[in-house]
């Protein structure tokens, strides 16, 4: 290859070389993994999946899942300030996020970019070897995807197939009066760790101070799916009422679950699991953190509803936190301030247009 | 909503609204759909398909195939001249172009959208009109996807699984020497439809002249999937040794067949199946109406190689055309001229970059 300042030029491989390059060497883990990429489909056979795993005794009983995430250059990253690895990585992960939120497995994904003139093979390289650590970590393989050039901006798709026993399935219908509310890990870290970034975009282009908040960042650039605290709600036995994975915000969240399971739900500020780093940020910054949590989105974390009777255990699990309980659905979305007073839960959405 | 000259801005609706409004009414009619739109995933019980169609009759028979699509304004489309409608009515049959040429059936889709402040709701409404159209006509459900305001162009994503025997599976590596090399259709009128709507765009933008040539257009603009080919083989007893849809042009899939079966191949120009409004078109506009063919892509036709044993049963079936045959992969991929001589065949891939 021609190499440049090691810069090497996409059009000296050519679309297919491309692809052959970006995914050579890669070999499926997943016994349901038939035939990866280099065909017109990936081929899977689901009835050879992991059944130790799952204590799947029958084929019968297997579900497959699919989601899928768009994220576009300028709407949901910013290449100044976000590293191609972590860009990748991150990619993967909010699929495999909405595996677990289903209580499923993520098997396999398949990657689609579009890419501009601008972009090395240097910088693919550096993607997806984001995307293929998270596959390793997670134990998925990536089988398939499309390659194209682009006229603007990088366009990441990515598509995640799951497995899960139909039993153990988790949707966002099911939670009942008198369930608890938990959520998993903290909440608005991961806006506040945007925050910073865009701080020191602005005022420290060159010499950006992250210095005791690399949590944040981390947060930010570098989320993970809560697999530990699916395994961990399996070991102890609870299965959740209702669950999703907190992508738009907790507030947004709950609505989805409320609307969906025809419920209403109370849950209290001071319940709210809130990160110091993150807290002190949002004073230096002047914002509220309390708003942060409800609406600050892509934490990535669990909010779940389980049975009242599945209390005891559900409090020994680390980093489950419960934060208030399902109503009747004439009661409405309520949050309960610290000083007992009660505000509607307010939806929140793209601001883009 | 609030409506000016027939346009809705997607702000009345916002995300989760636009997301309700344009997947409502989505009835699936896939035994194996579970769950589609509406929660973190979709959920497939592929214990459920349609098993008197493939003749399943054990489960563990059943393989799931999965294929993506990536469809980028200003790259794969230009909205100057190609309706919104028939857009989302291609974005959806070039996957199911993909299962097909597994020998598979397509079952679900996801589809993923990244759209600008110029479009309205209507727009939007138009592109969902042409996918659900192709869903309906080819028995696919869409059961989820992604929707996200864009800085720039159109993009459009859509994953796509489907189904097949085992047994029934066609990869593009089982090629052998002596295989009939065949083609269904014609080739290299998709190509000829989008040099007339450049060349009508750029000379008669006000009023183009297409009379005579819409079959090109069609070609362009609402390609269909070879389903009847795949079903009439299946009903003729044929199963190909090799497949493949013919998206990037036939030569580089010829390529990519002999890469992958290590094989050569010889083709003949004169068995080349060439329609007569493109061999016309390629007259007026001096182009080769055989480079076209090899090279144009986007036909969405079947190449597939099979047993030179099944050439009987192979000629009543109306629409494929043997073009050739499997030779050592020594002798390299050649095309024989008109005229008796041997040329190599080339790779094209992107010129994008």
């Amino acid at each position: 290859m021609a190499k440049n300042n090691g810069r090497t030029e996409i059009s000296t491989l050519g679309e297919f070389g491309l692809i052959r390059h970006l995914t050579e060497n890669i070999r499926p883990v997943q016994p349901s993994t038939q035939k990866g990429v280099g065909d017109d489909c990936a081929v899977m056979d689901f009835g050879k999946i992991k059944n130790e795993e799952l204590k799947i005794k029958n084929a019968a009983d297997i579900r497959v899942l699919m989601t899928t995430d768009l994220l576009l250059e300028g709407i949901h990253f910013n290449l100044e300030y976000v590293p191609l690895k972590h860009l990748g990585y991150k990619a993967a992960v909010v699929n495999f996020s909405d595996i677990y939120a289903m209580n499923g497995t993520p098997t396999q994904i398949t990657v689609s970019l579009g890419i501009s003139k601008r972009f090395s093979i240097e910088d693919l390289e550096d993607l997806y070897s984001g995307i293929r650590l998270a596959c390793e970590r997670y134990g998925v393989d990536l089988v398939g995807g499309d390659t194209s050039a682009s006229m603007t901006g990088l366009t990441i798709s990515i598509t995640c197939l799951g497995t899960a026993k139909d039993e153990d399935i988790v949707y966002r219908s099911g939670a009942k009066e008198h369930n608890l509310i938990c959520v998993t890990g903290n909440l608005g870290t991961a806006y506040m760790g945007l925050q910073l970034l865009e701080r020191e975009r602005v005022a420290n282009a060159e010499q950006p101070d992250f210095s005791g908040k690399e949590y944040l960042l981390e947060r930010q650039l570098k989320p993970e799916a809560r697999r530990d605290i699916i395994a961990k709600l399996r070991e102890a036995g609870i299965k959740p009422t209702a669950m999703m994975d907190i992508s738009d915000g907790l507030s947004s969240e709950l609505l989805h679950i409320c609307h969906q399971s025809n419920c209403g739900c109370a849950i209290y500020e001071d319940k709210l699991p809130i990160d110091y780093q993150a807290a002190v940020l949002a004073e230096e910054m002047n914002l509220n953190i309390v708003t942060c949590a409800l609406n600050g989105g892509e934490d990535y974390e669990l909010l779940f509803t389980c049975d009242i009777n599945d209390y005891e255990k559900l409090v020994p699990i680390d980093d489950v936190y419960i934060i208030g309980h399902i109503t009747k659905p004439e009661f409405g979305a309520v949050i309960v301030g610290r000083n007992g007073e009660e505000m509607m839960i307010q939806a929140q959405g793209w601001k883009a247009f």
